[in-house]
């Protein structure tokens, strides 16, 4: 199995909904299209920013099951089936892998914190529960170099998603694993400094609507315009910052204002607080991180 | 409506299940009616130890509906309605109260941790979907004494969970909510610390196995007997500490071999690691805890 | 060696001082009468409310000396040699133990953290340099049971003092220690809550302030008035929570307005906000707190 | 006043001392001597590698006055103040000013924990003491925000120095502070991540050891070898995470093997552990790391 592909800019799909919280297929089609058409490497489904927990069983399979009927291997998919219960995770990832999915994430165990055994055993289970190369969250704590060492153990890992602003905690996985494993940075305002830690590629929120230009500077970095990265990564990670408390109603709006995409409201407890920017201060601030891709075309 | 029912000492109720997972009504039955004969003040359901977060809806409901049916109103029932996505704790609770709970309570946002204002508007409307008492859990971080004062303003809100071994936190919720609450310590290793700590009663696993050796604690305690409990409350917190690692194969074992009462095993992610005890010992620390118990009987 | 005298409720000796910061030997006379007066079971001086830390080497000798003459055996005292460097410690120890301290107590390594053996090196070292009985503080995180076990292998060790919000800790150590230690709690706001998880004694802050009330609550918890003792307990920890962030503002006046005693500004990087209360208002802050100490006369 | 020169990388200096932990003069003039020759952008002195907080006020001046003596202005030095006592702090800044200390640096306050305003208070006073440029270190919490926004306001602040694996917490700072400050990173094994993150510097342990091989790389990196940077990070990720527990017992050898510099113990609580590796082991290790930098030589 080739798994040189998960690499790269993916984003962590939104999944849009109606107002009543149900999935909306036809803004679905339009932003899976349009991600396709800016030639992101990937997309990864219903986690954090899916609210792949906030969905129940069914539609989790449902908007899977549509998504790579969209998709229709243009690019890799990886679904992200992390449930309360261990089991619902292993009827996820086995829906997820016949319908054709390239890639299984999960994030470890929801609210009952324990051992690394426990996070280890979850995780193994999801594994073994298909055929599909297996991407679990990083998990925290005193247990996880154990952890990582056994998961290196699973063939079915093939890499993992590391959700963390601690960057030396992926060099040390990216050491421990060398080339075995492919890793995915997980904290948006770090992709270029995590691309210098061992990572293979970047899955976040804003890749949904900075596509292009986030994958352009990344290439562009790699590529050795060091000084255009470092002054990027201060923009963007000010617009982060700037916008995080008022992140769910930044995106609808951002992404209506955008690429007239209509997201929908967050499901509970997920909130949208009122809007403290007009529509032009919000074309603004997204004009503002994109002026670093727009580089590329006069280059 | 009358709140001082809300106190005394609860078993945070574990759900029988056979090895498939599913509910075991018969067990379930036999601890109810085990807890009742031994005057347990209410019963908590499905909470964290009832793994409540680990059944589907439906069987939530089910296990609500028959348990109200078992109590029939011989004591008190808080039902714990805490899910991923605040609509589904809604129904729970409603359903609940229809089914005659006494109280309801559930769980903060789980997964996606958030600001002072989502865990508000998820509790607000968990506790505006019914009539019934709700009582929330404790929320950490900074944002808590400004949630707190807005719950002391919802009408519905009777009392508060608090899961902390930091007793200050329960004092100065006490502090803050005088008469207005009836509060729950949820470490069992500090009921009797929380007891003069503002407490009005506790909610805890261990008192599905030692309910009547705690219930005579707290209550000969809170009498007076200050050197007893002391020496109980070292002997509670060596045994508890000594068990946790395996606490689900503990419980298993030790109700079986106490009560002939079967749990069955804990759902995954959840796991019990191989017993290190034989019977003999098993019934022996268990023996060691109930022996202040059995005091008050030569008292 | 007689250990007992280690027990009940001991001050944390302030440091009065003048208004260049250095010792005013006037006032520490008077302190130190005023708590033997009021049958105080013991003094510690020089720990954080002493701020022996940011007196020089040969300041806390001095502070040791005088302390020494003029207690004259009627108490036992406690001298906290806690320094960033082990062999300042140890120099502080020894002049200690010469000028006939009763106990030695020392911090933990302060700035540089770190491992477990470095702890426990720092302590055997401050142990082993006097014939003292030694009280080290409590090390927090993952080392410290082990910690704990080779502190109990060293004979000059003969209790703790446990400055931890959390209880079961304590618990925990009492267990370990059994009768072979007096442990010392340290949180004022948890004096009785300790008092029933294995502690000894109390040593504390508002023992210099409000040591007969602390010391009468404290014998009549542990003689079985338990809600006087519940109730007090949250007038105290409300008392504590609202001077805390005016903490040596309100002390030095409120020792003024109470017993005459100048304390003095506490010393940089120490901070003394601007007093939000008039001095009616502190004198009935602090008759709230004694009130329960009156009860007493009339019992 | 020119603060261009706050740039680069600069070793957070060794004190060399003897056995009995006195400065040794003689190998202190060897270190300066080889990092000035290996052209170090600058010098920091009496830090946490300097041990600054292990040696008394006196010690520290003439460690400090030796230093500038040495130097001859050839690189810039910035001295470390900070100590328990602000008073301490401020006469430390005011002799390394008169002895010519490019720049003045002070750790936040020490054991005594609290609020933003006495951090701000703290280093207030010590950059008020003298004329130099004045850099802290950042301070950790909810308070930090407000703490920044008053520093800038502070002319005597030119940077900080940002002991933290977090980079987003540098990216705030700089965004914060745009071109008004020179900000240091503090951990070595995230320099070139932090040198994307508006960094100007790097001040730390390693580049006593490695200080032309990492100067080179840095450079490098800004100069667009990114793939260079990233294999050198992870190399030097993994020595760092390597020899951390044995880290005072790997420098003093090491640097004696590579550069007959004895840098002597460390001073207690500081412990240095039995060797696990022999020295061809350790010269090997050392010589992965410096392949990084013999690169330049070849291209």
């Amino acid at each position: 199995m080739n798994t040189q592909q998960f690499k790269g800019v993916w984003p962590a799909l939104f999944t849009p909904v109606h107002a009543n919280g149900k999935l909306n297929l036809h803004e679905l089609e339009k932003l899976i299209e349009l991600l396709i058409s800016q030639e992101m490497d990937g997309i990864y489904i219903l986690g954090s920013t899916g609210q792949g927990f906030l969905f129940g069983e069914e539609e989790r399979k449902e908007i899977t099951a549509h998504t790579m009927q969209i998709v229709k291997e243009r690019v890799p998919v990886i679904v992200q089936v992390g449930a309360m219960n261990t089991e619902e995770s292993i009827r996820l990832a086995r829906h997820a892998a016949d319908h054709g999915a390239d890639g299984i994430s999960s994030v470890g165990p929801i609210y009952y914190g324990g051992s690394g055994e426990m996070a280890f055993t979850h995780y193994r289970r999801i594994a073994e529960a298909t055929d599909r190369p297996f991407f679990p969250y990083q998990i925290g704590g005193a247990a996880s170099h154990e952890v990582i060492r056994k998961l290196l153990d699973l063939p079915q890992v093939k890499g993992m998603k590391l959700t963390t602003g601690k960057l030396l905690e992926i060099g040390t996985i990216k050491n421990m694993a060398g080339d075995r494993w492919q890793l995915f940075s997980g904290a948006d305002e770090l992709m270029c400094q995590a691309a210098i830690t061992g990572t293979a590629g970047a899955i976040g929120t804003f890749y949904n609507m900075f596509g292009p230009t986030c994958k352009y500077v990344r290439s562009a970095f790699l590529d050795g315009k060091v000084n255009e990265a470092n002054e990027f990564m201060l923009t963007f990670q000010g617009f982060i910052e700037k916008i995080l408390p008022y992140v769910w109603t930044f995106i609808n709006k951002g992404m209506e204002l955008k690429y007239d995409i209509h997201i929908g409201p967050p499901k509970p407890p997920l909130l949208a607080p009122p809007m403290p920017w007009s529509d032009e201060e919000i074309i603004g601030m997204m004009e503002q991180v994109d002026s670093y891709g727009l580089l590329k075309e006069t280059i």
